[in-house]
């Protein structure tokens, strides 16, 4: 059994910070869940676009304000605490934080804490990854 | 791009009850993300003993408290909100909720909806599952 707090993990290498978002990594490949597990922080204000090509990724909003524009379609969604969205079809996403938002993410297949994301808002898929 | 508010679902026939517990379920096995996503709430004052032969299980402390006991060595954990634990052994496992404890769970592989609590603590593995 694997135990970890949030609380201690924050202050130490599994909490990866980029352009006004922070994520720790509760879970990665290397834990051997079959998935990767986050909460994930976006900063009051601000806004992302994503692209997943090689992942599923699902979102649960435990707290603050935004919404999510699926950009195939258009659709503009609010995200409160309680909703969940889940890119089952990779979906490229705008996602806007009107307040501080916190999220726990499920990532399939699991990161394995070595991607970053790049210029199209993808990560690699695990087999472009190097050490 | 799938979108679901917990909100609007714990009315709804995705949401779960059994002996003191409650799950609703997020995403599951036909939602084609590879894991499924459950908002469990445990009675403050209840005790649950579950063993997840055939899955994976990660739980993430939302609110309440609470504690775990992995029987295989007799140690207990608390559980309290940014806790998370992962049962990456199949642990056999006891779960105490004092207060109401808010669990945001992934299972790999990830629950149909048909299964139900065996009286050995389990799941059947999918391909146990009937119609």
């Amino acid at each position: 059994m694997i135990v970890r707090d949030f609380n201690k993990l924050k202050d130490t290498d599994r909490s990866v910070s980029d352009a006004r978002w922070n994520s720790v990594r509760m879970l990665l490949a290397d834990d051997g869940m079959g998935f990767s597990f986050h909460i994930t922080t976006l900063e009051a204000g601000s806004e992302h676009t994503f692209h997943y090509k090689h992942h599923f990724e699902s979102v649960y909003c435990m707290s603050g304000k935004g919404s999510i524009t699926d950009l195939a379609t258009g659709e503009t969604h609010e995200i409160k605490p309680g909703v969940m969205y889940a890119l089952n079809l990779h979906d490229k996403h705008t996602l806007r934080a009107e307040e501080e938002l916190v999220m726990a993410c499920c990532f399939n297949p699991p990161v394995t804490g070595k991607e970053v994301h790049r210029e199209d808002g993808s990560y690699a898929p695990v087999e472009e990854l190097t050490d």
